[in-house]
């Protein structure tokens, strides 16, 4: 057992395209670093060693529930000290809480010796989500924890498939400054979908499952569009069809909202193409005179991972 | 070109648990076989020569509606003369009508040199199936068409692909003498579903799409459950839920209903499990006093084929 890790969990894009709220996936190189100290006692100390903004109180600090569900399922009680290294602006949509969270469940699971398997970190690494977003989610937080392209099949018991990541897998995304909060996002959708959607969507997630599986990567693409939570959300971002357009036409895969928004994102199997759609994103809010931030990043197999250990 | 083919399509089912109206999947041995000949002149002839009543007009034959779709797409007059050798009985839930409508496909492509596509055949047996149930449906035809578990990723256009079979996959099915009409099928089905349940079933779909490409059997079989349809469609089935608890404590992976019902279906990995669970279907209506007709057989990959071309 360990007594100090530095870990490190990536950003992720919950909901692809049609796997709404079942499907997420891991972006390389952007994540959360938290440094864990454990030593005997009982209680939590946090401190944000990072410029980003972030409540005091650690109550309001999602890695908190995160570390306590962690205790709580190996019944065990401890001092931990977490120094915040690194993390995503909150609310950028690609996974900020997730990365937090994800790399706290991590990081405990080193500093104890490696007890908890991946589905039940995930279920530490949801408190975190609840309390960011007031909901049991594992879009976000299974890939950040086990890397890749991530489906939850269910969530009673949590069986979470971990799906083939194509060689050249290429992620635009941007963050436009728009404000969407999850509850009003969450709020918009339906109670009930119309049956002939709902048939359309899981064509498209058994499409998108089986191009991830076979590297038909025109089948990704086509497979990709969903039908349920986009009609309803798009509304929240300025010109997205016509965005969409553009992004296809310069040779992107497929665009669609990240998470519950307002970013977006576009996959492609070229990192020249991925480049040329953050500048046509870039051009699309720019000139709405909508401030933005952009990755344009690998889609990466890694989950979160231990950088120091002592 | 041929000028005389006997042509072979097999049984299938449809609506493969959570894959409601966009998977099929095809059944060994049984099946339907034509005699097809063309010659010079514009016209159908249909002669019977099975003992399983069939209309009598042409106009009521599902082989009729795909023979002149065909013409249509390429753009050709002929004479087409049909046999029908062998027959599934109709409304036996084993796909009867597309076996029929797929075998004609199959059969008119061989009989002009093979110009159309898959898909293009699948339209064509799509006009039988309208013919048979008032829809365009392809989960039957697709299937008995190009043979193995396939899915229809979307409709406009025709998007199929062709699935891996896992290499020990058995099915047992059991008709059971209750008449429900397709139509009274379809009428129940809600216009709309639950949220919750719409994203369950497409968990579900990515877990057995997952399931059938990584040869994960267990995945298959916890991923089948239908939270859409069979929740209002098992009551035209007596001691539904009953009948399931029975199969898979023989241990059955998952019991479904085969396309619109009455039958139902269990999948098993072993012969012996599928063997035995078609005896408990037998059990389960003899006991009511309900006739059936049972099928124990490999969930196969093949599709339609030529059995004599001259």
């Amino acid at each position: 057992m360990s007594e100090r890790v530095k870990v490190f969990a990536p950003a992720s894009i919950a909901n692809m395209g049609c796997g709404f709220d079942v499907m997420g996936f891991t972006l390389d190189e952007e994540g959360d670093i938290l440094e864990m100290r454990r030593s005997e006692g009982d209680g939590i100390s946090i401190v944000n060693e990072t410029e980003i903004p972030l409540p005091e109180d650690i109550e309001k600090n999602v890695v908190t529930p995160v570390i306590r569900k962690f205790l709580d399922i190996i019944d065990k009680k401890a001092q931990i000290d977490v120094r915040i290294l690194r993390k995503i602006y909150p609310g950028s949509g690609i996974g900020s809480s997730s990365a937090s969270s994800s790399a706290a469940a991590y990081g405990m699971n080193a500093l104890f010796g490696y007890p908890l398997s991946d589905e039940e970190l995930v279920e530490c690494a949801m408190e975190g989500e609840n309390l960011a977003s007031g909901g049991y989610h594992a879009d976000n937080a299974a890939p950040a924890l086990m890397g890749g392209i991530v489906l939850i099949r269910g969530y009673e018991p949590l069986d979470i498939i971990k799906l083939p990541v194509p060689g050249n897998f290429y992620c635009s995304v941007i963050h436009p400054e728009i404000v969407v909060s999850t509850k009003q996002a969450r709020e918009i959708l339906p109670d009930k979908v119309p049956l002939h959607d709902a048939i359309r969507q899981w064509g498209n997630v058994g499409g998108l499952v089986a191009g991830l599986y076979s590297g038909d990567i025109a089948l990704v693409g086509r497979a990709m569009r969903d039908f349920v939570a986009e009609p309803c959300r798009k509304q929240f971002i300025p010109g997205f069809d016509e965005l969409r357009c553009k992004l296809v036409d310069a040779g992107a895969l497929a665009m669609n909202i990240a998470g519950s928004g307002p970013s977006v994102f576009a996959l492609a199997d070229r990192y020249s193409v991925a480049a040329k759609a953050g500048k046509i994103m870039k051009e699309h809010f720019g000139s709405r005179s909508i401030g933005y931030d952009v990755y344009v990043v690998k889609v990466s197999n890694n989950g979160a991972k231990i950088l120091e250990e002592e």
